[in-house]
């Protein structure tokens, strides 16, 4: 008989801090049951992705799989684990199960993509139980900064394994269940964790993390102290957030009004699953503009700078008729995401010009992170007490810190990224295969591979202009006219102040007119040789090579 | 007789770290006799200005007043300070004061750009008196993260000014002349300060600062405790810290090797002006490879992520023969300049694959700034006693609460931003003119203004990709073979995976067979027309309007 393994494989997440996507597989090796826990996507930044949307995961090697996949979990509703669910779905055509609020979002974004909303099936947390195959799954209340975030107990024939999901320490989180230590004592104790996967994103933080409920006073004191209008940001989904401003903004009694999309969706969604009551009244931007500014506080989207939400907008000018003012407030109750600080900035120099007081996180008075830091992840290490632990979501520095961290407690532990499949049967984690994965750019509407060139030829065209040649053959191979060039991007003259486009085209002219019979026959490298004029004419005009396009059109007797 | 002014007007710096450039006037209104005040550059960036090589300040206010510009004063080497004086003195052509290493470094500029070597002319600290025109000039030596920096007091008929220069208060900053508080209570003494303009950047930083010379036993203990090669990076311009870690490396018994042009440069210029003695000897690149990796340390460049420094290349690979590995130590003995997190965890990351340790400045024990946190610059207030603070070098927030803190100190204050003329003559700063300014690419060889529309286009092409139409027309205005379509940057396929060219091209072709006569003689209408088919189509077929360049050919009978 044919050995059963359990398998650990990451397509997304393990090795950046964003696009989660965790397999796990259980049977006879290559033939493995297949689950699928997460489907995130990640942000595109002008460096490496410009003009792309979205960037998901390839999941391409599980699509070819599908015969051996039994269905997809959920533990949490923020884009970075449930954000590819409505593109990727259909290559992947299982039931996804999650709990209550991650369902309701997950289902916005099926009805969003004209998906079956019954193949999202809501679950309890345990001990309520999915069987998918060999596994049954369990959903395990964590704390964290959206609400009915979750771990994962996984229990297969190999052992169980515990799958952190993202989480933080926290008793008190204002919305949703707390963390409690016994919860996990208890599964502990049920079954020993073979394995647990842990979320490793703030394992450089030395301090113990803080709870959301540790914010209410100072939040209270700022929007006492404060005498114009209070604008305050933070991610939409942190719903505990947001109503922790907002009691703050009603008990310096100002009227409440919520400006941005995601932010209202996030709200109606905690009320509609009902892991959030008591919200405060709130007004609606209208009513808003009757309000005295002393007496008004509004919860706005954009923490991170994204140029078109309303953070932004209000720095730039009015936003739904609202327009900040000197001696006005604005707080951003966030952290800085490592990439965003200059569109962050960008919106804080803004508002300095209108004469706005910007507060910010600096003094650690106002946001709390929603994940575990290295003191908490240690804690966790120690009630789950698992034979091997592997960290997840992080860089690589990440990954290496808490797997050294686990090492030194005297826990097995590998660094484990993308595209690594890792046995985990036996006493120590061990890579059997290595499987290709990468990242797929949504673009527009069109899916491009991040290796595809398309992005790269972008980047080249910002980084070095772009010049397009114009040649047109007779039937004889001789040129009509001379070569036309036109240029975008490129500095306008070149040495002595002479026109770039007269110089080169001037330039290419002479070239032809020398050209022998036979390059002239040869559309490849006639092409070539036009590219190459043109680069180093360029280069001694402006020192600087252009991408080129070349057209040669032929004309043949009619 | 025409009642003479003292003015100043920042055109670059005030408003933005980097590229500081400050113009100081004195005489009848639009008659005043000007000095410049450093003429530095600041560094581009993919998000708004791809592909530049260097951003210099406007100074065509000054070149159109050239007869009016007595002289060019530098306070200290550093490239936001210094960078454009190569570039931009054939614009100016007047004498450049500085002090020695300032001087050294200036040489080097001007020697590259085939400037007059004897027109940077090197001036001893105060005492020493520089005449210009109406002003007298003196330095004053600050503490800061390069040797010599200088304040300068400024005297006028109408007043005395200090202008701060980048500065910190450092009374044992390893390398150099120590702040000093008796310096400015005896040029105090002398004449009281009417105004006084003032490094910004730190004044969000609210604990007091610390001492370069703090580093070393730390620095000592970190490169003792480390079992394999160490390597550190910081500023180049840093020598004093460069020393630091030198001697920390020769305490822990290692040979030391520096990696990098630039620092190497700084290290000679800093023994060759006399400012540093016993830097510890230095081994070659190739002795290095000759030594133990327990005992050797290199000092490296690329402190910032920049892609071909040093830092980055040994990240990736070999550099000069030299390769990390597995439990050696890279550490960033420096701070991380907002918008540069992306690159220099991207090293951090490579390093991490490798198993290196990386040990960045998170703790304050590897790293002091170079400029004076609030306490400090309270402290200077203080101590200057100046009538007016008008804060400078930083961007538009560090000015408005630099401002602020001076008002509530009872000193009158403005926030003068770049192009803003302000009249310091009276009691209090007052805005006179609005002056033009900017930023100039250094693009290649070639120099494009901001606004040229030259890195629009290159950010449009990045963001929509670029689609070229190149169409053939005969003498009758009658299309000759099909309209061609090239793509750069844009998804092979469309809807239903269609080849998007063929797309393209297909619905071009149509477009034009149905074109009426008088819309076929139209060069400008039937390149407009063709454009909005072609951006019409893309966005039906991939969700996105492509940059697009329609070249027209006509054929004439010859």
């Amino acid at each position: 008989m044919t050995k059963n393994r359990l398998i650990y494989l990451p397509l997304g997440g393990a090795g950046e801090i964003g696009m989660n996507a965790y397999v796990y597989g259980y049977g006879p090796a290559g033939k493995e049951r297949l689950i699928l826990v997460d489907l995130g996507v990640t942000f595109p930044d002008m460096d490496t992705s410009p003009g792309v949307d979205l960037i998901l995961p390839d999941v391409s090697w599980l699509a070819a799989r599908l015969d051996r996949l039994e269905a997809i979990f959920i533990t949490h509703a923020h884009e970075d684990h449930i954000g590819a669910l409505g593109r990727l779905w259909p290559q992947l055509q299982k039931p996804v199960y999650c709990r209550r609020f991650t369902a309701t979002i997950g289902k916005l974004k099926f009805d969003e993509a004209g998906l079956p909303l019954d193949q999202i099936i809501t679950v309890d947390a345990r001990p309520a139980t999915v069987e998918a195959g060999p596994f049954k799954v369990q959903f395990i209340p964590v704390s964290h900064s959206i609400p009915e975030s979750s771990a994962l107990v996984i229990d297969t024939p190999a052992g169980r394994i515990f799958h952190s999901g993202d989480f933080k320490i926290d008793q008190t989180p204002v919305v949703g269940e707390g963390w409690d230590d016994a919860r996990i004592t208890d599964l502990v104790a049920e079954r020993p964790v073979k394995a647990m996967t842990c979320d490793s994103t703030n394992v450089f933080s030395n301090h113990a993390g803080r709870s959301e409920s540790t914010l209410g006073p100072a939040l209270t004191e700022l929007i006492k102290s404060s005498s114009g209008m209070v604008v305050a940001t933070t991610f939409g989904s942190n719903v505990a957030r947001l109503k922790t401003l907002a009691e703050a903004a009603r008990a310096a009694d100002r009227s409440i009004c919520v400006l941005g999309r995601a932010m209202k969706k996030m709200i109606g969604a905690a009320e509609q699953s009902g892991v959030m009551t008591g919200f405060p009244r709130t007004i609606s931007p209208e009513e808003a503009l009757e309000v005295p500014r002393r007496n008004l506080m509004l919860l706005v989207t954009g923490s991170q700078g994204e140029r078109r939400a309303a953070s932004a907008q209000l720095s730039r000018g009015k936003y739904l008729g609202v327009e900040m003012r000197e001696g006005d407030t604005f707080l951003f109750s966030s952290k800085t995401i490592p990439g965003n600080e200059r569109e962050v900035l960008r919106i804080w120099n803004a508002f300095s010009e209108k004469g706005v007081n910007v507060i910010d996180d600096t003094g650690g008075k106002y946001h709390v992170s929603g994940h575990a830091n290295r003191p908490d992840l240690e804690h966790v290490h120690r009630l789950v007490l698992p034979d091997m632990l592997i960290p997840m979501h992080g860089e690589h520095r990440h990954l290496r810190e808490h797997s050294r961290i686990a090492t030194e407690a005297g826990i097995a532990s590998a660094v484990v990224t993308n595209g690594m499949m890792v046995d985990l049967s036996g006493d120590v984690p061990e890579v059997v295969e290595h499987v290709e994965t990468g990242r797929i750019y949504l673009d527009g509407t069109a899916m491009v591979g991040a290796l595809d060139g398309v992005v790269r030829d972008r980047i080249r065209m910002a980084l070095n202009g772009h010049a397009l040649v114009t040649v047109i053959l007779d039937e004889n191979d001789q040129p009509m006219g001379e070569p036309w060039v036109e240029l975008m991007g490129l500095p306008p003259t070149g040495r002595g102040d002479r026109p770039l486009v007269e110089t080169l085209e001037g330039d290419l002219a002479s070239f032809i007119d020398r050209a022998s019979r036979k390059l002239l026959k040869d559309d490849v490298k006639l092409e070539d040789e036009i590219r190459k004029v043109l680069r180093q004419v360029a280069m001694e005009e402006i020192g600087k090579k252009p991408e080129v396009t070349v057209v040669i059109s032929r004309l043949t007797a009619e």
